[in-house]
């Protein structure tokens, strides 16, 4: 499984030999099957993760039960609680695995290390990061001023790669609006030219 | 008005004078009117601003005409369009003075450069980062999760500062809700013992 991270690291960066062992040595590789967790709330969140296999989504659950599902990852894509990372408090949120998976992990203190001695990595680290703000800025101006449909389009631009892998329920959850709702707007989406 | 960004950066990092000095030279102070803009929808966004007086807005405008705040800042908070800003297209966000505000701008090539030729400085930016992300993230769970009572109040939390500086149609705006729904809350939270 490591395998797929050296290539999505190839793809993106030219490391030495010596530099890209150094980042395999503090990796661990985790298989998660569907419906294990990765992050459980209260727990505190120590870890980069990188998904190498599969696909997991990171919800919280409020007081009266529902889940909201915040995002959704597969392959090639990163996971993780930075406000808990950062922080060092417990987690408001569970990360669970849609489909049986494997992510590559690495102790965030040695990631650290690793963004620093190799500026390369270091840059394409805070290359994501800034591409996930980004990411949730527009997530925020969805969920303020779009319709549902509207958020169902933008929900199948972002997640066109995997849409079809995950269950309607959790995109209704994701897209805070009903089962009902989100099988009506699939229904006329659906009957248009 | 440059005074209240150097003493922001003594209070959180330790810079040598000629540091300092290439830091200022690179600033540029511009005045804004209430009502006028820093940003316009439509324009690429190519800066890094720093707030040091006033108040400011970020807010999108839908095909009806209404208006959706994504955010506010005041003195000592960053603001701009991370996205028109790495990826050079037009901004979909508006930002405009909610007060006489002054800002300390830096074209954003420049402000790459002082980055990496000065750590702590790009150290600190990476950490102004991550907690916009977290902040980020936190908005889309309340948007999803909460209700308006929790949205209110967690707006009460993050804006603590200066949420009695805003107008209450824009506090409205922000939370997604209408003025009446508003309103009401208000009055049933002053109820409250």
């Amino acid at each position: 499984m490591y395998e797929i991270f050296q290539q999505y690291l190839d793809d993106k960066i030219s490391l030495s030999s010596e530099e890209a062992s150094s980042i395999r040595e503090s990796s661990i590789i985790k298989k998660i099957r569907k419906r294990q967790y990765l992050l459980q709330e209260g727990d505190v969140w120590r870890y980069d993760a990188f998904i190498a296999k599969g696909c997991l989504r990171t919800y919280s659950i409020d007081e009266a039960g529902s889940e909201h599902i915040i995002g959704f990852g597969i392959e090639n894509w990163w996971i993780g609680d930075r406000e808990s990372l950062l922080s060092g408090q417990p987690s408001r949120f569970n990360i669970d695995a849609v489909e049986d998976s494997e992510v590559v992990l690495f102790a965030h203190t040695n990631f650290e290390k690793l963004c620093v001695a190799i500026p390369a990595f270091g840059q394409l680290i805070n290359q994501i990061l800034q591409r996930s703000f980004i990411a949730s800025q527009n997530r925020i101006q969805a969920a303020l001023s779009y319709t549902a449909e509207e958020k169902y389009r933008a929900f199948l631009e972002k997640y066109s790669a995997f849409a079809n892998r995950l269950p309607q329920s959790m995109i209704a959850s994701y897209l805070g609006i009903t089962p009902e709702t989100l099988s009506r707007i699939r229904k006329n989406a659906s009957r248009k030219p």
